[in-house]
């Protein structure tokens, strides 16, 4: 199809899809004069997944593009790639230093080893869970980490549903695409199922009649 | 103190701070000369509520002066506040129509029916749910709905947690202060966590021997 075709069949407008091609998150489509290119239903699809990790992910053009080439990259093992996938989608720290940070690094050692996970509590995720519970700390809630093991038994509740989905519902060739969009809306999903679960909760312990405008009607 | 003693005990720079200043995130300190101001420990404790929020939680400074315009509001009732945290701290979307998101929409509410939650779908972040269901499905995973209650589960135990700490942990005054940090730091920490998870479960699943860098190396 036409780049005219193309937009209209994803809403992503001829100027943005040229955008997306020239910084590589969209392959140029194929030439069939000099100053016309063919685009396919793969382009739909990658059009479709851009604007998923962008407008509800999002995720930078940088990190979707780090993403998209891990996704590419056919060479990798699946493993490495969903390795790739699961801790580029992390936000990065410059790795600090201090007292706070590493007791953090500590606590986030100490739970990967309790929780007998497979992975290095040095990665991305890792890092970046010292990093919340550091700034948790800094700003007077260094008891949080009582919690910490609920927050655990939730992810590992997700994670395993995650697992589950894809034995049932994703193709091999499609599973490395699939965790991305799973890791990234997967996020936007639960916490925003964690704020309705908030906003319940605060109805039952501060409501009271006639005041249920602020935490759940349309703001 | 002033500001440059600010500056050393939070790590922020004058600049930055008289930046804040500006923008409605910070209070001005007391001017003890026309040229010269002095700043509290209120300050400080701000500043690294902004801090936290800005580099862990990945809010935009738009974001963060409105949800500490209403942390400053003693007028409304705590629920009312904490109701507009809650649902203030979540993407906002344009109201999007078609079958995708009334189909999502109605799913939500479903959920919500369904958990007994005390909340309405349209509220933001029900919208935002609705958005990431349509998202999913746009993207050929519609059958994710099938491990929603999964993830609702999950939710539900963390905001319990939530609750538990808040309820231990938290003085009143501080309540709606540690309501936007517990929210926004407690995604980030929950995202980190989830995203250990998978590392463990792509390492028992898809790892070999001697294939343990790419999921869970330093990368």
């Amino acid at each position: 199809m036409r780049i005219g075709e193309l937009s209209r069949r994803t809403g992503v407008s001829v100027p943005t899809i040229k955008f997306y091609v020239r910084e590589g998150l969209l392959p140029a489509g194929e030439l069939t004069s000099p100053n016309q290119a063919s685009y396919g239903e793969t382009h739909v699809q990658r059009l479709r997944l851009i604007r998923a990790l962008l407008d509800v992910g999002g995720l930078s053009v940088a990190a979707i593009r780090e993403v998209i080439v891990a996704v590419d990259d056919r060479e990798r093992s699946m493993h490495t790639v969903l390795g790739v996938t699961a801790t580029r989608l992390v936000p990065r720290y410059d790795r600090e230093s201090g007292a706070a940070i590493e007791e953090a690094r500590k606590r986030v050692a100490e739970l990967v080893a309790a929780r007998g996970w497979h992975a290095y509590p040095e990665n991305p995720a890792g890092e970046a869970l010292a990093a919340a519970l550091a700034a948790l700390d800094d700003v007077g809630h260094g008891g949080f980490v009582e919690i910490l093991d609920a927050y655990a038994d939730a992810a590992e509740r997700v994670a395993r549903a995650d697992m589950d989905y894809v034995a049932h519902h994703v193709a091999r060739e499609a599973l490395v695409e699939s965790a991305v969009v799973g890791t990234v809306l997967g996020d936007a999903i639960f916490a925003a199922l964690r704020r309705l679960a908030h906003v319940d909760a605060s109805n039952r312990v501060f409501g009271r009649p006639g005041d249920e405008e602020g935490a759940t009607g349309p703001t």
